[in-house]
């Protein structure tokens, strides 16, 4: 269920240029360069991980990291390397995700296993794990006092478990045939929403804010994350340029748009779904199947009241902080998060 | 490559009991109670963490963690919940190693992809690399001072980082084709004393250790790791009570008994050992062929001196700490991760 796009829809990752002011273009243009630098050398290793942080998109987290830094009013140099580190378990996750849902392309290019073989992308995987952690540890010689960095570091292993959790709930929900929205978005809340939370908790800790600060954008994050996923389940079924993913389908993932179909859809509709999401037949159309009863129920666009909904509860969230530019960016990240192909 | 052994031979794990003494037995029988209540729950990630611990062997890291608090007169009870992360860290390495290996069995129980697949086994791994984090982080509740717990995280991600190349560098090595020393060492330093430096520098920092100790257990634990691993590659070829281990033959790894005997023997030898690690074939067979072969021509047997080399290089390098019984069972644990079986 991880965004996948082909080479004519380049991606599902939220659209920041524009969005982001001088000061942070900056930084995230130092985030990208230490990200391209950062697996030298000519092993195997390295050009594993270098193709797959190559890929790397709009360094969403990244910019989720940084900003937090600035809202409380902290000097975002400090967490750099830990922006860094957000991006490098982000792709972790993409890694892992692409083997266990067996997707052999993301935005165009081979992913890591189709490149180099399964095993080896799992290493892959695992190193970009721990560097996450090296870049939390390198944010106290930037500067970040050494119990900020340990207050990150238990916050960011924690999130990593969740996200684990919500995979593992993932693999089980998929396979229950239950089509609940209770599971679903327990689930998203960890599989997607605790990276948001890290990101924000840790750029917030890391440059010194105030707990309640902190706080605030840890529940921004955590809203902010469940509207991402819930956008991104809807992608696969809107009409768009270029070939649809069929990801989600070949996997047989049971999501909030499939969950309010089958809710609100006759005995026939529920059977169309089932069928779809069973591994029978071809992916393509399948899909199609799915999009055309995703759309006669009303289900895309109840699922487009629901991001919505959390988007409303990521910017109420945001009420707790001080007013500033970066506090309204934060909101404009939000809104861009769904607005764009909703 | 990793150490596995059926129920007739339990474990390829040092045999500590015996070496220990009574307060480190009762350490690590907190470590053990620690990690089977770790994962709680019914749910599928707790299921799988909860196998894979459960197969945990002798908790030889969190003893070398223990033992190097305790060996530069720290509390060790502070490292506690480090040594828990060490035993988890290493038990992730396994998870992911079995599903690349294509192992199904370790200690005579289904491996964690064996059991539930490989994409939910992926997922394991990543939880149990996240709790190493964990307790790393818990350590300074524990009562390690906070800039103590970022030189051990700063330190365990690059150790991590080298677990990852030394495993990337074994596949390119074993595609080779190359039979040379240099590569082997580099690789096993990186793959297996990688996660035993962090083990002892880990332990040896987080206790307040003094830096010229914490270097000293260092050297000591790269050393034993060489020693330990080029032991670990002489099991599958040694007779032994049991069904030997085909892994390694399966895998076509080369290891320093197959490149001593590949260098040592003749040209009909060096068939023998290719077509061995060829792939093609019975693995037994295989297996059978190529311990006749090293026996032969004595590589079994210059094999176990190096080891014993390297156990003289770790026990050499504890010459720089105090004089204390942690420092005599370290130099036991050193004789007693070659001595058993060679």
């Amino acid at each position: 269920m991880s965004v996948q796009a082909t080479e004519e829809t380049p991606s599902g990752e939220v659209e920041l240029a524009g969005l982001i002011g001088p000061e942070l273009a900056g930084l995230v243009g130092e985030v990208r360069s230490r990200l391209a630098g950062r697996w030298g050398g000519t092993s195997l290793l390295a050009s594993m991980c270098g193709h797959a942080l190559t890929s790397a998109g709009k360094l969403f987290r990244p910019v989720l990291l940084l900003e937090s830094a600035l809202a409380v009013g902290g000097d975002p140099h400090r967490v750099l390397p830990a922006a860094v580190g957000a991006e490098s378990g982000h792709v972790a996750s993409l890694v892992h995700d692409d083997i266990i849902d067996g997707d052999d392309t993301r935005r165009g290019r081979p992913t890591v296993h189709a490149a180099y073989g399964g095993g080896s992308a799992i290493v892959a995987g695992d190193a970009l794990i721990f560097d996450l952690f090296a870049g939390l540890a390198e944010c106290h010689r930037a500067g970040a006092p050494a119990d900020r960095v340990v207050a990150a570091l238990a916050l960011v292993s924690r999130c990593g478990i969740d996200l684990c959790r919500g995979q593992s709930l993932e693999a089980e929900f998929c396979t229950s045939g239950r089509f609940d929205h209770d599971t679903y978005l327990r689930m998203v809340r960890l599989k997607t929403a605790a990276l948001f939370r890290a990101a924000c908790e840790c750029g917030a800790l890391l440059a010194g804010g105030d707990l309640r600060h902190v706080v605030a954008l840890g529940r921004y994050a955590q809203h902010l994350g469940v509207a991402f996923q819930i956008r991104d389940d809807l992608l696969p079924y809107q009409g768009s340029a270029g070939k649809p993913d069929t990801s989600d389908v070949r996997n047989g993932r049971i999501t909030l748009p499939v969950i309010i179909a089958h809710r609100t859809g006759d005995a026939a509709d529920r059977v169309v779904i089932e069928t779809a999401l069973s591994g029978v037949g071809d992916p393509d159309a399948a899909r199609a199947s799915l999009a055309s009863v995703l759309d006669r129920t009303g289900a895309v666009a109840a699922t487009a009241r629901w991001a919505r909904h959390y988007v409303g509860l990521a910017i109420a969230a945001l009420g707790a902080l001080p007013d500033t530019a970066s506090r309204d960016r934060l909101r404009g990240y939000a809104a861009a998060a769904v607005d764009r192909d909703l």
